[in-house]
């Protein structure tokens, strides 16, 4: 079925189906939301909510309940003191720190506002972390996405200029290409010298238990047990949500800093909130217990999710790996097909045919996938089923495309 | 015991006493959070999450469920449409509100961060207030405040300056003093003809529902129905919290403006979040019903909080109404003593009897009490021994002071 003649023919069978997948966004399934209803019943009006001799209904307590930090510190292999947990999301936070950086600096440098800023993003990359620092008017540099990592030579020239202030990180399942730092990458983030002393490397963990076989497990090196050995703790902030763990837009979500940065996050904090969700933090805690209870709901992750990247990653290899390259997915949302400068007339073509991809252009900054190349496959919410058909309809478009 | 000798004899048995009393903070009792308990057994592991077409525990849905909206909008009496729901913070909210205003400006406004900003900051107030609009360096300009509301002579005066950009409200058992807005004064709001078009009123409605008695409750009038009739919807943010409803800080919080600004509300919160926790909202809205649920529940607080209240206003009237005045409380949270220019030492001398107070100006901008007169009483957490106690020390150190 290789002539172009036969893709046509078979294309306009598909649309005929009347077919209606939406593969736009990296959500839960169902199914994996179900897995974790019974954290709804660890608390209830029986339950006790004094902790860290505090009432966990009531106000108080900025950086979350002693037990919460406790708990995120074991999944993070940090310590409890450098570890400050906040509410449902850790897009938030980061929107936060940068918002605050903008408003007033950091740690006490000069406030962002008054400075042409330059931030680094990794591409292909989050659309969410784009967004946000093209919100704040920064000028976004692109760096690519090489096999291990960024391009770190080109990081590495990157901040020797004072104006770049930061950079966009998923070290684990990298969205939406799902590439994983290698050691040596890690160990040279921890060893950047940044021309500016407010340069921060906004290190989003998002995936970090988000593997598919917890038998060989994708080991991240910890970046601030690297950092410390450089002296460059103050550098990183990490995040870590649960929107992937227990509920989506439900979950807790935190950040990881050094003493220095946890102080100024403390402080700039105390002016926004009195205090995020505990009643939460705690119904986290309490269902989860420790980072091992959290590997044991991700192995179940897993058997719902691995699946359908296994299914995909045979397929494409099937179908279009003369076309196409991709990395073969091992955890995480999504995987991100690089075509041949036809990204943007596989995305089209895909609509017509009741396929709904991510738009064009979304892992890029500014929406500029320069060489129209990105197409990220978000798999998760579709069943078997669908999956077939959203398989063939992409492969069908892109072989046409291709052609 | 009216001269000062048996005063001080009888402040020294105080001492010798070991009170330890936290009258800081104006945070609900443990028997006013025991009320909300069945809360916590309305949405378990057997529950439906789908309401409006949406899995409560999947992301999406940025302003809040539907469901979630028409309960506020039930509360504040208005439509649906113009409710914007969000995490457990109302401060946040403001402050995020205030954060967007200073880096990105107003519905298209210029951005506050390039100007000299005013504040109009009613006095005394609420110092969380207060503390945002300092942070972000704006000059806070002191209204003070009458009965029935803000001295609106001045507001209308100060707001022909085009670099007055908002002011802090409590409409409604104002804190800390615990004033409720006039008709008059109300009515005077919505006519305001500010020179700078992204001027707001912060109208922060936290104690709506908080009346001590139900039976004759304190009618404050619909902000926006006064607005609508003159044309200036677009000058108010009225925002409401669940923290002394349900729980302090793991409730719900929402703004409602008109449709302009939430349009502007959303673009710009869509930056920053993906949506705020949408299976607590379901969990308030399932709990509570609708407006009634709310003051079903409201009396029963009033029940526990009102007999406080009561009790301080009767010592207070036999004891100290020579030397200092305050508005009989009949709702809300505090009561604030005007004393004769000796806050700042009765404060201290409070402190040394083990009676800790908010701090000496907490209730005016930069902290500066200018004529040395506000005493913020929050008697909520205390016992009615506690109670007892508080008043004597409270008293005594007044007395002494005003001799």
């Amino acid at each position: 079925m290789e002539n172009k003649e036969e893709l046509l023919k078979h294309f306009e069978e598909l649309k005929a189906k009347n077919i209606k997948i939406d593969a736009t966004r990296g959500k839960p399934a169902r199914d994996q939301l179900d897995l974790s209803l019974d954290m709804l019943d660890v608390l209830n009006s029986k339950s006790s909510f004094f902790y860290d001799n505090l009432d966990a209904r009531n106000y108080g307590c900025l950086d979350g309940l002693g037990i919460a930090k406790e708990f995120v510190a074991d999944i993070l292999d940090v310590k409890p003191e450098n570890v400050f947990v906040c509410g449902n999301s850790a897009l938030n936070i980061m929107y936060d720190l940068i918002s605050k950086s903008f408003s007033f600096g950091v740690c006490g440098s000069k406030r962002w506002c008054d400075q042409h800023v330059k931030w680094l993003c990794v591409v292909p990359g989050y659309d969410r972390h784009f967004a946000i620092t093209e919100r704040f008017g920064f000028e976004l540099v692109n760096v690519p996405m090489l096999d291990g990592g960024p391009d770190m030579d080109l990081v590495e020239k990157l901040i020797k200029d004072p104006e770049v202030k930061g950079i966009w990180c998923v070290p684990k399942f990298s969205n939406p290409d799902g590439t994983c730092y290698s050691d040596e990458v890690v160990r040279r983030f921890a060893r950047l010298k940044p021309a500016s002393e407010d340069f921060r490397v906004y290190w989003d963990n998002a995936y970090i238990v988000h593997d598919f076989d917890f038998d060989n497990p994708v080991k991240l090196l910890n970046i601030f047990d690297e950092a410390k050995a450089c002296g460059t703790e103050d550098m990183f902030y990490e995040f870590i949500s649960f929107s992937k763990i227990s509920f989506a837009g439900d979950g807790i979500a935190a950040v990881a800093a050094s003493k220095n940065n946890i102080e100024d996050i403390k402080k700039s904090f105390f002016y926004q909130t009195i205090g995020y969700d505990k009643i939460n933090q705690l119904r986290h805690v309490l269902y989860f217990k420790n980072k091992q209870g959290v590997i044991d709901q991700m192995r179940k992750h897993a058997d719902i999710i691995r699946p359908k990247f296994e299914y995909l990653h045979n397929y494409f290899t099937k179908e279009i790996s003369d076309v196409c390259s991709w990395v073969k997915p091992k955890g995480g949302y999504f995987i991100c097909l690089k075509v041949n400068k036809c990204a943007k007339e596989v995305i089209a073509k895909c609509a017509e045919c009741g396929v709904k991809l991510t738009a064009a252009g979304c892992s890029s900054p500014y929406h500029n996938d320069i060489d129209n190349e990105f197409i990220r496959i978000a798999p998760s919410t579709m069943n078997m089923c669908d999956l077939e058909t959203f398989a063939d309809v992409v492969c069908t478009a892109i072989k046409i495309l291709s052609l």
